[in-house]
């Protein structure tokens, strides 16, 4: 990080190199046998309706997400302008059996998104039918170049950025329902992307995790420009600080966005990190306390408003008796978005405060 | 981050896939004028002088390291294995009319060694005159394929990681100095190289700035294996938790480091974050609290030693005067690596407590 001459910086007006999608899409479920793969698929039917035309599978798939069913052809007359492979599979691949059904969709004029850790074009058969049909191979997890190196310079308009006390708990979702409940109020709101399947609801955004760790800050500076003053950008957050193989990704991406609002997501019950068993969770209050110290860096104004709370697997009574406890012992506005409600009202009006 | 199936784990014993340089090396000092280009010369002359065979320049170019001058094929035939950029040029470039001499070097049978932003390959008058010698080019900036995501795992042997108030003020030197001190001791002692003339210094070592984000606290996993109890690893930092542009590669080394013993470097007089004069430094304290805080994570027993100050530019006594005051202020050893002497001495003896 010594030699910063002639690098671009996020102070100078540079265009936005974020990834911008074709749309609307074409949901391609492999061959899924139920929705468990199916995590992509899932948040692009339930938070990106608008964007999804229909569905696609392989012959003899059992999984479905409830759209109309379509071939690539009748899609591309129907509006669709990218295929988007909607299933996971075990380490990111793109499966062999998958790739008949994509030369198919590029013949049928569909670009192709994936956000698997294999690149698309690695894949022989798929180059030469992007190249003979004039499609595009479009890997989300791929950041775009010519990142900057942050700048550290405050920027106008609003930002919130949801943060965690683990990965995988709904930093995602509830950056999404904040954007929505937002705008409902009449606000003007921008969901911003940090990973695969946010981009693609979003049909913009950067990569953050794969990012080089030098750009990191940067990428998240460039994320959220300057916008106008009563401008919400509703960042969303990736990993943890408290996370020992992703705490790094997170602290520039926590310094970039300098969020005037955080948002601490929390999972009901869980008391370790995922996969690691030897790394407790912080309490709510330490987790708070150690992320608004580091947000201090480049927004010394930053703020908790509450916490966002995942009640997945608790019937409605015992969510109830789960957030009203936190909001208790803690003293702030606890909501789980995805139920919604007057806990979540008051979150929402917590951030707006 | 979310898909972690399939990929290596630091836990796994994978081979150490660290850059490992060929050696020794002939020194390239471009058409630089004077030594201020010339960082990296120096860093090598200083600190490996076992692997400088001899300097080489354009013609004309008045700067020397005063090392023996050997044209290719004579540092060739006195050992050398490799030609080492060692000046810095504007942006990071390599420079048009460096060209023939990297060419007749390859010609000798000398790999080429380069710090530079630019990859070597991208220039195809030495893509082809490697391929045609048979020469490798190394871009020491470009990182190793196959980085593992971090376990978190703690790892046997013990470990010292230099921090710093902000960059370029001395991490690298201090560790350098530090394991040259341990092994003056009668310790087994390496240093861990983390930037290009670290890596060029030490013959090995992984540029973790340039690692994708994901990965930094897997890289510094593997720099520093599972190692004998008694044996340290001195590993050098890079940027600063309170720098705005680099906190988070900074906390990914740090966790993936776990280090036992941190020393926090500071240059005297420096009172804001150099190029962004919003950023106030730490004070010492503050500094160390911070740093220690987010080290506990991966090793709840981590101690801040003592602080290296970086004296450059006073007199000898006016060095010792800062280096005593800073002592007394915050309670701690303090020295000046560059200076030696007994407080030097005993900043070594607090390591080894």
């Amino acid at each position: 990080m010594s030699i910063l001459l002639n690098r671009p910086s996020a102070a100078s007006p540079i265009p936005l190199a974020a990834l911008d999608l074709p749309k609307p899409y074409l949901l391609f479920l492999g061959d899924a046998a139920d929705t468990t793969f199916l995590k992509t698929g899932l948040g692009l039917r339930d938070w990106a309706p608008d964007l999804c035309i229909a569905e696609h599978k392989c012959a003899g798939a059992a999984a479905t997400l409830e759209l109309p069913v379509m071939p690539p052809r009748a899609a591309y007359a129907a509006g669709a302008r990218a295929l988007v492979l909607s299933a996971a599979s075990i380490g990111g691949a793109i499966r062999e059996s998958w790739i008949p059904y994509l030369v198919e969709a590029l013949a049928a004029g569909l670009d192709i998104i994936s956000g698997a850790h294999d690149r698309l074009a690695d894949n022989g058969r798929l180059r030469q039918a992007a190249e003979a049909h004039g499609r595009r191979l479009i890997d989300v997890r791929t950041p775009p170049p010519g990142l900057p190196i942050a700048s550290g310079r405050r920027r106008s308009g609003k930002r919130l950025l949801t943060v965690g006390t683990d990965c995988a708990l709904g930093k995602k979702y509830t950056a999404l329902a904040l954007a929505e409940a937002f705008r409902a109020r009449g606000l003007d709101a921008d969901f911003r992307a940090t990973g695969q399947t946010g981009i693609m609801i979003a049909g913009r955004g950067i990569p953050i995790d794969a990012v080089v760790s030098d750009f990191v800050a940067g990428a998240a500076e460039m994320l959220s420009p300057d916008a106008d003053r009563a401008h919400w950008d509703v960042i969303e957050g990736q990993g943890s600080l408290f996370h020992p193989s992703y705490a790094g990704v997170s602290l520039g991406l926590l310094h970039g966005s300098q969020p005037d609002v955080l948002i601490l997501c929390h999972a009901h019950g869980r008391d370790r990190i995922v996969g690691l068993p030897d790394y407790p969770l912080p309490s709510i209050g330490r987790a708070i306390e150690v992320t608004v110290q580091q947000a201090q860096l480049t927004n010394p104004a930053v703020r908790c408003a509450g916490v966002s709370l995942n009640t997945a697997g608790l019937s409605a009574d015992e969510a109830e008796r789960a957030i009203a406890a936190l909001a208790r012992d803690w003293g702030l506005p606890v909501a789980d978005p995805m139920r919604g409600g007057p806990a979540f009202d008051r979150l929402v009006e917590a951030c707006l405060l």
